[in-house]
């Protein structure tokens, strides 16, 4: 034991001795926080004051998990390896209790107010506030009957919007992932700049993009009780699958109507996409396929038939999603994109899914884009680059 | 020590005990979430998941400080005295570090995201979401010289803002306090749904609110280093001071040009008001009190001309702010309200302030509206009775 914490000592001090002068406070970070702190080949140095702790770990979602280094001054102190480049969530674990770094803005991921870092990624400027005119994006508040309540969510307006007042606007409907929330496209994602700056350099149409609370109850119902449950547990998987179908009815009775009467869209299916990433992807083929009078334009990122529909097998579709995807050549004349994406570092669960959909959509002559971000697993990274791709193909 | 233990162990137990059954989970608690819990007197029960911790300690942070007791199950818990009704944040310590509740919304505050629970208050519908016509917050991005970045602003619009398209309407520029944010008005003190609500009774004028990043620095400029600094501290104080000149010169040559070249407001000093809460009362009191040209309906909510123009010293109407109060007649002609609000039981050095600078207003003949919050605190819930108050004396 003694014999470890030596090596893990030495491991910390050889970290410590290796740190480029290039440490910088990463963007996420709160007004003055100097930590956490990352540097130019992606390693990440995390620092919390913990005096009377006995053990501290560090909790990369999507990354290394670390045992952090107890200083003189009563902080704790870890350097990570290099991380890919792009957005991490993390948490740190107190002895036994897992909580946020108060050093970060905190992003509702997990179900829950979590850390983050930003690692930049060099010569990348498509998802950063560029010297280009800026969308607005909008909270509203829109009555549901579904749900019996009023319900959040964001609305990307294009630049220009407010002067064109004759223009009017496709919409792409955008869902986040399980256990994230509505402000998870803009804050995590960035998404409002990734459109800024296509639609500034003219790669895709001005459009309006509207990020909805992707959780819902039906009016009167009992809420889950998932307190202690875990993400993705079969619990939070069940759970999922009933919000679908209510969250189905509250997108199709509620939202689009509500979107399509407070703002100047184009209302035709033509001219209304729908894509979502992990859960928000599941959520989209659902919708999307049991309503192919309202949407024409489908995007699956790092999620799609997935697990609520086809659980572990291939997708049959002469019986799959009623039938739809039994004839190619109706199908490819209904629908104008359907597109997949999933990162080459993701779970191979996750990984497996999306590959057997997109084999069997080549299986059924389903004509359809597949996108493999490279080097990048189930995190934000590989969603900006899927939009960066997925949005100039629209309308 | 074994003693003292005993009686925290009896003390939690009678307070288990003596819970009523109405304990429901917080409006602020994340999506599924079953603690926080608040009873009908305004108890809170407080539930956290630490199985390795030596001691967790329950720190709200206008309200009780109180040791969390461990249970076999590895959370730890704790029921508080009855808190008075509204918003009011917290942290826990766990062995040291003091760190959110995983279970409820995070909120800016005290430089960084807390935890929140919300206390209802009694037939108060006026800060909630109500069944009239709900305005829109829009997230703008303006372009700033003065501090040579892309700054973020929340922007209420009323209820009829798109639809109405030949009305012009009256702004009220809306400020945070010192450690919070410009997420603040909307999330924690509700300002969409009071505005919504007291428009549709009537009450005040249709209006747009804008509410903007209190922090800046000039473009080139190290931020300060506040890491370790505590809210409130010395260090925090000077840094406030230099910002709130850059701050001024922000909204006066970057935001008021912003808002009024975006949205159809009415852009004459008439029609322009300015408010804020704490370090927000502050930056108001020197932004329109060195802008009169610009301004004619102040607010101070709990802070105003007090810490960082006047110290502890009384008004010399004179000689400060540039004499704008040393005719009365002349300033009664300029400016159309000038408010003052503060909570009965705010901390001492507050209420001080505030009275101080009440009694050498009415020393000076200077009309002004004084109000006393009953009960409450230098919290969310004296802010949202100032809001109530003052809105409708506007325009």
């Amino acid at each position: 034991m003694r014999h470890l914490a030596m090596l893990a000592l030495l491991a910390t001090s050889l970290g410590w001795a290796q740190i480029p002068s290039d440490l910088q406070p990463s963007a996420t970070n709160v007004w003055g926080a100097e930590y956490p702190r990352v540097d130019s080949t992606g390693r990440v140095l995390i620092r919390i004051k913990a005096p009377e702790a006995a053990k501290v770990r560090l909790n990369f979602w999507s990354g290394p998990k670390m045992e952090l280094e107890k200083q003189a001054d009563g902080f704790w102190t870890v350097t990570t390896p290099p991380l890919v480049p792009g957005f991490h969530y993390y948490t740190l674990i107190v002895d036994g209790a897992e909580v946020s770094d108060p050093n970060t803005q905190a992003y509702f991921g997990g179900g829950r107010p979590v850390s983050a870092v930003e690692v930049p990624e060099p010569g990348s400027t498509y998802y950063s506030a560029q010297d280009v005119p800026h969308g607005q994006v909008r909270e509203v508040w829109y009555p549901s009957k579904i749900t019996g309540s009023w319900r959040h969510a964001l609305v990307y307006l294009p630049p220009g919007y407010d002067t064109e007042t004759k223009l009017r606007y496709p919409v792409l409907y955008l869902q986040h992932g399980g256990g994230e929330d509505e402000t998870g496209w803009i804050r995590q994602g960035q998404a409002n700049f990734i459109l800024d700056n296509l639609i500034a350099a003219g790669h895709c149409k001005p459009m309006i993009v509207v990020m909805a609370y992707g959780y819902a109850r039906r009016a009167g119902e009992a809420p889950p009780d998932l307190s202690g449950k875990p993400f993705g547990s079969p619990a939070m998987l069940k759970a999922m699958q009933d919000m679908a179908s209510v969250f189905e009815d509250d997108v199709v009775q509620a939202l689009i109507p509500y979107v399509d009467s407070t703002f100047r869209t184009r209302s035709d299916r033509d001219h209304r996409a729908m894509a979502g990433l992990s859960m928000g992807g599941m959520q989209t083929f659902q919708i999307t396929l049991n309503h192919l009078d309202l949407f024409s334009y489908i995007g699956g990122f790092s999620g799609a038939g997935g697990m609520l529909v086809l659980g572990d097998r291939k997708l049959d579709p002469k019986t799959d999603y009623n039938g739809v995807f039994a004839d190619p050549s109706a199908f490819a004349k209904k629908v104008h994109l359907l597109w997949l994406g999933v990162g080459t570092v993701e779970p191979e669960r996750m990984r497996a899914g999306l590959l057997r959909l997109h084999t069997s959509l080549q299986d059924a002559h389903i004509d359809h884009v597949f996108y493999e971000s490279p080097g990048t697993d189930h995190e934000w990274q590989t969603w900006r680059r899927d939009l960066k791709d997925f949005a100039p193909r629209l309308f």
